[in-house]
């Protein structure tokens, strides 16, 4: 429809590219038209961020894979920008920890939760949950708690890459782990979240994945990265990177 | 097709509401799927400066107004994004100095500018350039580089709300006064323009036609405030103050 003129030259063809993936697959009923602002307001934070994984972020992903293998039910949520953007990564996750993954969209209807669940599937995703939901969080309107017994209600700590705030505060309510990736620290999941992951997806979850890796039967090493870490601080610190990268980026001196 | 459930008690019924209507234009051709990402990345920088007219923004607004009616040619550029948020006081703002109005797209199609124009035109605005191209901007690939010439290519003084980094440029390049309405006080459009307006475009635009009203027959008021404008130290201050916002945000003492 719009196809783009854009060359590989460009300052910036990455982001350029994964753009007109998101708005193809709006096109086929995977992501919601208000994923796409949902997409553009993280491209903006890690604009910020110098579109790289900080050492704040590296730090959360760690707990996070510690997190994961400490729980009984850990979980991955996925929604459509969630799936348009790293599917396969999202399943290398689940097989290593393993975890089990559960499709919860913002904007739910019948057709559409069958269409990431489709699409996920397509992917290799084996075993994915969420078209027959048989439970309810408390605490959020309608179509958003709907969510699976085995799945998101029994989970003792859950992943939401990209949650939208009122999801995230319910499931931290039913007292739940919650390790959020959104790219916005000030947002409310990023500071109802236990755990808060400040890094654009595609390089979160391969990180977590390795760090899972290296965390595998060294129950010890877990426990004392999950008891050291602060995440109020650790927002803190993303925060004045950030305020250092706008200084930089602005040419003014450090001060 | 997405119907949302929310409450207008939610904190952020106003940018529910607006990114819904977006949505719409989407699926009616106003918008372009990436327009939206381009939404989201200015509602992130929007969060950033408090979701209100910072002093720095206001100052620029009024220069800007100053350099519209200094100039013989003033005009508006007009985009689907900008057509979606602001029809109306776009058109305020032609009558107010008064300027002309072109479409121009970053995702150009025939089909698309004649949806844009007829857009502009069923809100009210008359004489809107933009369908029938005969000239080209220098430096910039194909379908951007066309506008008409008596509009953008003879304009002397141009606001360009919401416009991307190589057209902001390649105007500044032409020679003309580039007026930026953009979010992101690091844009390459940012930092390209003769004054850049760090604000929401429904707040910015209105502003301009206050101080249009305000600055009319003023000649020696309009080339003082021209003259003691400095651009690149407004951006500065904008920076500082989105940081001083994060820094509340994350509940840290200012220091």
């Amino acid at each position: 429809m719009h196809r783009m003129e854009v060359s590989e030259n460009h300052p910036r063809y990455r982001s350029l590219t994964i753009r007109e993936r998101m708005a193809e697959l709006v096109r086929d009923g995977v992501v919601a038209e208000t994923g796409l602002i949902a997409h553009g307001r993280g491209e903006a934070f890690d604009y910020l961020l110098g579109e790289r994984t900080i050492p704040e972020a590296e730090r959360a992903e760690k707990v996070a894979a510690a997190l994961m293998l400490e729980a009984i039910n850990p979980l991955i949520s996925i929604n459509g920008n969630v799936a348009a953007l790293a599917p396969l990564e999202i399943i290398a996750l689940a097989e290593a920890v393993p975890a089990l993954m559960e499709v919860n969209l913002f904007h739910r209807s019948e057709e559409r939760m069958r269409k990431v669940c489709d699409y996920m599937e397509g992917k290799g995703a084996i075993g994915i949950l969420g078209r027959s939901p048989d439970a309810r969080l408390e605490g959020i309107a309608s179509g958003r708690a709907l969510c699976t017994r085995r799945g998101l209600y029994s989970a003792d700590a859950v992943l939401v890459p990209l949650e939208d705030g009122d999801r995230a505060e319910a499931l931290v309510k039913a007292e739940k782990i919650v390790m959020a990736i959104d790219l916005n620290p000030l947002s409310r999941t990023s500071r109802t979240a236990t755990v808060s992951i400040v890094d654009e997806v595609t390089r979160a979850i391969p990180n977590i994945v390795r760090f899972v890796g290296e965390l595998k039967g060294r129950t010890s090493v877990r426990k004392e990265l999950i008891d050291q870490f602060d995440n109020r601080a650790n927002l803190i610190s993303v925060g004045r990177r950030i305020c250092e990268n706008i200084r930089e980026s602005l040419g003014e001196d450090k001060g």
